[in-house]
């Protein structure tokens, strides 16, 4: 792995390149100070950079994901089946990286059946693994249609003048382009619709801070960044119409895993009167998981909320609870907003139907 | 205003220490990592410490505030009249420094009256100025009491094994000694009674983090930091039995003015069937603010938000909503602890004869 300046950078960042055989990352740990694409060539190296948070987003996480499968069958020697079976060990060891995102899992589940079906059609393994490739870029293509589908649908709940806040970063950042939960916001722009946003910083690692706010200010959205301890008050305000999250994993019932602080919000959203949106691709939607009980919650190093900002800020030896995600029950949540429309409760049978299509 | 290291630190830390014709105040910016003591020796020294959040918590702010009128008056040549005169000047601008804690305003309208009352008595300005000294010091020793009967009461609330959260500091460091909310955790930490302390990092500036963490595990309380956006999710594991706070000043209606994010847990606790209580000493009290709409809220400077911890972890020039404070509506309050007793609902009435007694 090394890392190279701005050598994919544009006007709009892209999370998540690939370029001659190489998978490039936007290092998202460094924003907004530092615009660093890592160049990935093993699984390994993607196997690290979603453990370390360098690439993060459910949609860009399984984006990366199928690129890391596609680096460990790159010049593979043997058959086809062999090449699939490679495949299967990669995106095995790859689904370890992270437990909580469905899309990482949906992502290398997608990858491996059609590395299995590749070898059933009696290609070689070169073919095998440009076809392996072509996958990887089609889910990549696939996620930007899907988000400009679901930042439709949302936009049609808000309207001008309204204010909506958001937590931790389903943007641009996420995703391949737009982002789930920002996408409306990117598209109202077009539009000329005015929103003014409020961004949850979103400790500890300030996703909220470091990229919500900074792809909205780049893009011209009017963005304001609070702490989120100041969400009830903002709210109380009356400065907040609507709340708009994305989300990494929905359960049937509807129950929902997003960043820790979601739960909260959609508490506080619900003490209000503000309604409560998630935004999110089907492949988000896990209907093998019955109820968010059972959604695995991450909880990762006690640094990030003792030392994350490059100076210790709590004492030595503190106890810390550091819980990565929370579960929203489906009872806060007003809508799910798909690619596919707007789905309401009761969600068990309306998330059903949706798949049924 | 210059620096010493650690010249009036103890095990137990001391906040604001009359020393020689000087204040020393532990630097509370710097704690964890550094105690520093700043040696203060005139009134603007003073301000600009309340101002620049060196001393805080509203019973150290008044305390600090009420020997700065004493630096004012050292060695003041002329009658008791015009000390007095030059007592209530320095207190006007003393005043000044911060706009949301009343015990603020009421330590100095203590120091104005007893300089007016002392010129009454026809001393001299050594004299007079000497009286002050022991005013400032008998305001410091009563918030001892004050406060420890504070936690004797509030410990009627506990059990023994219970969860209590707490946000910000309203701790030893926030006051002069046991502190209001963090007082009956150090007497149950004296009487056996076990209790396990959640505390939020509050931000902007991590008091939770830096102070009350640090005071409590420095005396041995089972204290948990979390992010200020885990209180929801730790209440839903129902590990959370109480809340208690401080507050900087409590309306005459029972509305109830504190750090930033207060607000927020209230309504979290109230979701979860959780009691909130505030903890003060009578001085926070003020029935001239008939209800929190009234209480004017300090906002400051975006710095805190973007660039709080060494690093800047926001983009340039994105926009910032800081309030230092958020207003608690009294039917959010299950009751007021004062060192006068418990007071609940109807606070009109019930804080109104509490002062009639």
């Amino acid at each position: 792995m090394s890392k190279q300046d701005t050598s994919a950078a544009s006007t709009i960042l892209q999370p998540v390149v690939w370029a001659d055989g190489t998978l490039e990352l936007l290092d998202q740990r460094l924003l907004p100070g530092q615009i660093v694409y890592l160049k990935l060539t093993t699984p390994q190296d993607v196997w690290e950079a979603i453990r370390e948070l360098k690439v993060r987003g459910a949609p860009a996480i399984g984006i990366s994901a199928a690129f890391g499968v596609v680096l460990g069958v790159q010049g593979f020697k043997g058959t086809a089946r062999e090449l699939a079976e490679e495949a299967r060990r990669h995106a095995e060891h790859l689904a370890t990286s992270r437990p909580t995102a469905v899309n990482l899992f949906w992502a290398l589940d997608r990858m491996k059946a059609r590395a299995f079906a590749l070898a059933e059609e009696g290609l070689s393994a070169e073919s095998a693994a440009a076809a392996l490739l072509e996958e990887a870029k089609r889910i990549q293509a696939e996620d930007v249609e899907t988000n400009r589908r679901i930042g439709e649908h949302a936009l049609t709940l808000f309207a001008d003048g309204m204010g909506v806040l958001t937590h931790c970063n389903a943007g641009g950042l996420a995703t391949s382009k737009y982002g789930t939960a920002l996408a409306p916001f990117y598209l109202a722009l077009e539009q000329g619709i005015a929103l003014k946003v409020f961004a949850d910083e979103t400790r500890p690692v300030l996703q909220g801070a470091r990229l919500t706010a900074f792809e909205l200010q780049q893009a011209g959205v009017d963005v304001t960044l609070i702490t989120d301890n100041m969400a009830a008050h903002v709210m109380s305000k009356g400065w907040v119409q609507a709340v708009i999250v994305g989300t990494d994993r929905v359960a049937a019932n509807g129950d929902v895993a997003n960043k820790i602080g979601t739960y909260g919000v959609a508490v506080l959203a619900k003490a209000h009167g503000i309604p409560f949106y998630v935004a999110c691709p089907l492949s988000t939607i896990d209907l093998s998981t019955a109820i968010g009980a059972e959604i695995p919650i991450e909880e990762r190093h006690a640094d990030e909320v003792t030392s994350a900002f490059g100076r210790r800020t709590a004492p030595e030896g503190v106890k810390v609870y550091n819980p990565a995600f929370d579960v929203t029950p489906h009872e806060l949540v007003t809508a799910i907003i798909t690619e596919q429309g707007i789905v309401r409760a009761p969600y068990e049978a309306n998330l059903k139907a949706l798949f049924d299509k």
